[in-house]
C-alpha cells in the first residue's frame, strides 16, 4: 500500500490541532498506519530548531539564518521521519510543511520568496504532499484564541495577512493537491469534507511503495 | 577606517588558533580592534547549532539539514557578529567561514556544490573575505595530532582528501584573495608571511567604512 502525505497549513488558532487528530482517528478505523508530525520540530534535531527559530529569548535572529533554520528543519523531517512512514505505507499527517515557510519566511518578511522557495524544495528532495488543507480565516480571528505568543504569533499583523494570501495563492495554483476550507465551519462539516476528498487516496487501490 | 576580514581554512590540526593569535596579538599591537571569531559556533545561536552539526550524539543527521545549519550558523554569525565589527572598522579574524562548507558539505559529500554554494553565498548576503589563508596540509598529518575527535574529524579519509583539493581549488580560482602556504613551515615563518600579505591591507590609507 502506497503511503499517503497529508498537510494542515493555515494561521495559529485556526484548527489545525482538531482536524489532525479527527482525520487520524478515522485514518487508523480503516486499518491505516498513522503518523501525526509537525513543523518545526518532527525531529529530535528539529525540536532544537524550533526553539531556535520560536523562542524569544534567541533575541535578534538573522531573517536569512531564521529561514536556514526552518529548511534545516524541514530536510531532517523528511529524512528521519517523513519519507521512513511514506516508504512503510503510513498515512503521514503533518502540522504545518514547507508553504509555512514559504509564507511566512518567503511571502512576509523582506527575503526573495524564489530563492527561498528553491532552498525549501531542496531541503525536502522535493518531496510534495499528496493533500494539503488550508484551513482559511482571517489573521485577527486565528490568533485571538492563543493566549501565549511565541515570536511568530507575536509578529506584526501584516505578516499574517501576507501569510493568508500566500496559502491562497499556492493553493490556486496547484488546486489538484490543495482543499481550502473556510476555518470556521462548524467541525464535524470540516472532517467530513477532508474525509469526502481524502476518501479515494486512502482506499484506491494500493499504490507502489517507493524502494 | 575601513573593517577587514580575514579567515583562517584549513583541516583540522594544521595550526589555524596558533596563526589566528599570533596575527591578533600583531594587530593589536598596531592599535587594531581585533575580533576573533570561529564557524561554527561565533554567536549564541551559533553555539547550538555547532552542537547539531558536529557532536556525533544527534546520530543520523541528513546531509542537506547539516549544509542548512552550517549556513543558518554562517547566516547568523554575519549579522550578529561580522558585519557589526566591520563597520566599526575592526579586523575580524575567524576560523572557518565559507570555504569549509563547500569544501566539507559540498565536495566532500554527495550534494550538488553549486546548490551549496548558492545557499552559502545567500546566507552570508554575500559577504566575501579580504584575504583567506589556507594552512595546507596532508590531512594524515593534520588529523594525526587530534585525540577526541567531533562527527567532521572523524568522517572518512576521502572526505578529508576532497576537502583538502577543494581548498586548494578555490584558492587558484581567486589567488588575489587567497594565502596558500604549507602548514608544516616553521610558526614564526608563517607568521611572517601572513603579517607581509597583511601589511598594505592593515596599514594602508583608510577605506570607506560601509555604512
Amino acid at each position: 500500500m502506497a503511503g499517503v502525505f497529508v498537510v494542515f497549513e493555515g494561521g495559529d488558532g485556526v484548527g489545525k490541532s482538531t482536524q489532525t487528530a479527527l482525520l487520524a482517528d478515522w485514518a487508523r478505523a480503516l486499518g491505516r498506519e498513522v503518523l501525526v508530525t509537525l513543523e518545526p520540530g518532527g525531529s529530535p534535531i528539529g525540536e532544537v530548531l524550533r526553539d531556535l527559530v520560536l523562542n524569544p529569548a534567541w533575541g535578534d535572529v538573522s531573517p536569512r539564518a531564521e529561514a536556514l533554520m526552518y529548511a534545516a528543519d524541514k530536510a531532517q523531517h523528511v529524512y528521519e521521519v517523513i519519507r521512513p512512514a511514506l516508504d512503510r505505507g503510513a498515512l503521514v499527517i503533518s502540522d504545518r510543511y514547507v508553504d509555512s515557510l514559504l509564507a511566512y519566511q518567503g511571502a512576509g518578511r523582506d527575503l526573495d520568496p524564489d530563492r527561498v522557495e528553491q532552498i525549501a524544495r531542496w531541503a525536502t528532495g522535493d518531496l510534495l504532499p499528496d493533500l494539503t488543507v488550508v484551513l482559511d480565516l482571517d489573521p485577527a480571528q486565528g490568533l485571538a484564541t492563543i493566549e501565549e505568543k511565541d515570536r511568530l504569533e507575536d509578529a506584526g499583523h501584516d505578516v499574517h495577512l501576507r501569510a493568508r494570501q500566500a496559502f491562497l495563492a499556492l493553493a490556486a495554483r496547484d488546486p489538484e493537491h490543495y482543499l481550502v476550507l473556510p476555518a470556521r465551519l462548524p467541525v464535524a462539516e470540516l472532517a467530513d469534507r477532508i474525509r469526502a476528498r481524502l476518501a479515494s487516496l486512502l482506499s484506491g487501490p494500493a499504490g507502489t511503495v517507493e524502494p
